[in-house]
């Protein structure tokens, strides 16, 4: 297909380098390609997407990222420079390229107003930040961003009419040393992510984040971080068990899918589990993506040109949906050379 | 569908019925009925099962049952009182009833003596244990059975050939305060649950208990706790990455789904995720349950009945899987009143 | 849901009540409610309409209809007949009802006519014509509707903007002799009425119909009358063999779906194949309707509002592509008083 | 996977040659290769199994054969050569080759007597036949297997204990001059052999075949042709209003499905409708099948050792269900050389 959108695809910053080599080695089969994929924002990439039919990107700064940063003040300085930098770097090429916001979150107001910063100053498409701040003096505590201690940072968002894409980040501290770290395989993709995730967005649906923010648009990558799986069960016990109890949600979870959340394809090229989403979730809130450079562009591309799925549908979820919601103008037949 | 087989279904000791009250304000709607149901293992539970074409029961101790005790003594003597009670009260009904054997896992070779008695003197099942011993002084400690020094113990799973049934309980200790407890209504069925077991099980994969014990046979509820809908992903990383990396499984994670695990319906009454289910792990892995009485008979024997599957795949999922695995005599059709 | 909009929704005229009658007596179990709800277009459907939570109907005149009339000039009277007497029932109601023209199919400009008086004059949403008209001295041959000859009629469909509901009528004549006389359980929804129309709208397809009119919106009934379970295959044999060897079609069986054609849930009350269609078809091409009286509304409402699934497409399938579709104002909350 | 069994895989007589040239130029893009692959039973085909994981095919004559000589003598004589010859080819390769009988259909017991001979002088599997005999004067006749005058045919089918395949052959006569003529592009795989196949298999059940010889197994190709798209809405009328209307069926259609019906994935690559199949019909009666040559053994197994299904469920399809319902021994995994 034709003038994909992509929006879970990270970059580092050219001047750690070594350390996102280095970084690389922990998880990567090649971590010399892997760094330099990584590293750029140019020929490498948009060589990608012409190949595969990818139309448009929206960068986004790489994992753990500033959210591994336990202090404020560097948090803070990190982010600054990550805007400034991807700004600067995708500056010629707007057509092919937008960019999330990179946020310290140590403090709701200053995350609010380097975002309003990003997308007022820099057009950026919304933000992308890694589940749980690091925090505490050596940086063992966690900054969920559910409590209502955010809602200031959430109005924001919601005033600039831009989404927030929730990525995960690895288990640190005492939950790592408690759980993880005699099962450390499961780090990462095949368990750990989810988990943290799946807990920080449905912590903001029963702690009433998106009754207070009704039009907050939350995205979730790898088609929803398991949630979709347990739809009805949750469903079941928030409506017939927990509400009766005392949780205070105005709307049912498939409503908060309806109107809240949206899945993304990202590191996640099931056939049967995007069936799956697309009749629990609906096409309507799904939307392509690679998570480049962790995973291929032809994986991923191939596999979704191919997915058996009505036209409609794959129209919308690789293409249509996202330019709606990122207000990207309509797609132009010449903006990829491939016919995929 | 008449002679349905289930096999995550709870009771409680009748001496604790205070403390099965108290713990059942803390989730049901009506905590009485709860109770009453929880204690009751004759008339009221055979009532629902001849009401509901549920031909067989497994009985199992509640959660979080034994696994909550951190004193190892006081752990064994509850096991031991458990299964000996059990043992009585469902004797004369050996026609309708079974039962796992409730285990103290503070000691590898003691749960696996504890089994042995089980099976070879009263003819139980199998083993249902909850998700990590709670241990150390104070309890804030938990005990995996996914490293080595469960071997003991797991062969004398495979060499009894019996199921082990690996069920939930909740977080407690630094791991509740960290991520739970600002999250509370997650606790339990909506996150918690399907977090901790989808961790220990798949800490078997990866520490390689499966393939050390290549015909253990382990039970998950709840539709499998999650991991069905990210097998792409696993195997993916798994296959892809951490084997290169080095992750010693001498198997896929599908054909550990293929060969070592069965999940089961109890407490996911969603026609959609066994549909699913029924791809991903195919329905010949795949086994009803209820979990009563946290869920009602009425519930789960209604949709299953009126599910919308093919009558080969209902009839193996609903009743002959069971009767193949347990080691039960095949369906008579006397055995409950009701064309359901 | 509230606010169902259902289009395969038959009636006959009051004057023919005992042939209404005498003919339900061949397929109805209850012949005498079968006429009586044939026949009425006021309180007992909308009492209907109000239990069951549908908002509007557009009505059409029952099969065979005026296709089983092969003088044209009566066929004509009929049709006209038809049309004046719905125009004058719904008159009252059109908040609730709208009508689909009846038309014969003997002449395409006469049929065109008639159709552009009921668009215009009438308000009409549309056409419902049976699959084939019949005709010839003694009735046993067909027209069909997707030769050149038909393009006049075709053009005027497209001009008015309204979509054509290509309905099912039984086998007559040869057809009927040499393949349902022995086998005449068949005759009707389980077999023959998809073998009519899945011809009649693919020799459409193969013959050009789309290609001369791109816009033409044509509504199939039963999800698609079996087309849906086979688009792979047609696919590929259009794709790699048909059109290599001359097949003249501008697009792929895949695009017509995307662009011309539209299913609906009439008569086809299942789960597993709605499933199919969504993921083959899409939802956005998904219409819901009943086929009352020949099934019932509690048998259709209650299985659509119970469907497992997402609310983005339930919403769109059970009412707003209809909406669009139809060009019916927005659902208002009041349009019906159930809460289903 | 290793080890696949294909049972719709066609041959001709190498005398025939010519008129296979001669038919293929009407329907193959390429004539001269799939004349030479259809008069092959040797080295092509065995290439082609080796190198894309085929164990064991089950050979069949191809369409419309017999079934297309109005003479009886004639055709009894060419049934009779054909399965000379076909029992003499595969002599020396019975661990990778097996037949299905070709039997003359106008005579129920001729046929028997034919098929007695195959199956007990040279082991053959069971018999294929196409869609109704050509009769009459001229041909343009047609016979049904599905009226009681067929029954010691089936008897002796059932007593035999040997499968029967149900296969297409193109329509002829008037039905043919009626229907497709002027939509010939639908004859064959798009529309006409699913049309041919459906009403057959279903007059089989509505006349009581299979209540009046209920071991009698009958494979379809083509996942089913379109039958299971329809369970719902057939197993709705039959039940609700077919039977209390008259119709005498013991069982219901879905259970007709579940003990006397297969289906093969031949020509129908679909991964969408596999999964539809797997829900509807259910994997233990789905067999995996190519239609060679008329499809290629690349597009088979490639989607087929690709699709995505549990592996439990893609080993019984592609393998073990063939395996037992013909009797074959067990896969030995030296039988193909490739690890597809």
């Amino acid at each position: 297909m034709h003038g994909k959108v992509a929006l879970e695809e990270a970059f580092a910053l050219p001047r750690l380098q070594e350390k996102t080599r280095w970084w690389a080695g922990l998880f990567a089969v090649n971590p010399d390609q892997h760094a330099a994929e990584m590293t750029d924002v140019g020929d490498i990439r948009l060589g990608y997407m012409d190949e595969h039919g990818v139309g448009y990107t929206i960068l986004s700064y790489t994992a753990p990222g500033v959210q591994d940063i336990w202090d404020p003040a560097e948090a803070q300085d990190l982010a600054v420079e990550i805007n400034d930098y991807i700004a600067g770097a995708i500056e010629g090429r707007r057509d092919r390229f937008g960019a999330f916001a990179t946020l310290s979150m140590h403090n709701p107001d200053q995350a609010a107003a380097e975002l309003t910063r990003c997308v007022t100053r820099y057009g950026f498409k919304g933000a992308l930040v890694n589940d749980t701040q690091r925090t505490g003096a050596d940086g063992d505590d966690m900054i969920f961003y559910d409590g209502p201690e955010w809602d200031p940072f959430w109005r924001t968002v919601t005033q600039l009419d831009v989404p927030f894409y929730l990525h995960p980040r690895n288990p640190t501290g005492t939950q790592y040393d408690k759980l993880w770290a005699e099962r450390k395989w499961l780090v990462g993709p095949p368990l750990s992510f989810a988990h943290g995730v799946s807990l920080h967005v449905l912590g903001m649906v029963t702690n009433g984040v998106f009754d207070r923010h009704p039009t907050l648009q939350v995205v979730l990558g790898h088609l929803g971080e398991h949630i979709p799986f347990d739809l009805w069960r949750i469903n079941h016990w928030f409506e017939d068990v927990k509400k009766p109890l005392g949780l205070r949600c105005r709307r049912t979870i498939r409503e908060y899918f309806a109107r809240n959340l949206w899945i993304t394809t990202s590191g996640h090229f099931s056939t049967t589990t995007l069936a799956f989403c697309m009749a629990e979730v609906g096409a309507d809130r799904i939307l392509f993506s690679i998570d480049y450079p962790f995973e291929s562009f032809a994986d991923a591309c191939r596999w979704f040109d191919g997915v058996p799925v009505n036209l409609v549908d794959k129209t919308k979820m690789g293409r249509d949906n996202a330019r709606r919601l990122f207000k990207l103008p309509p797609f132009k037949d010449s903006e990829t050379p491939v016919d995929a």
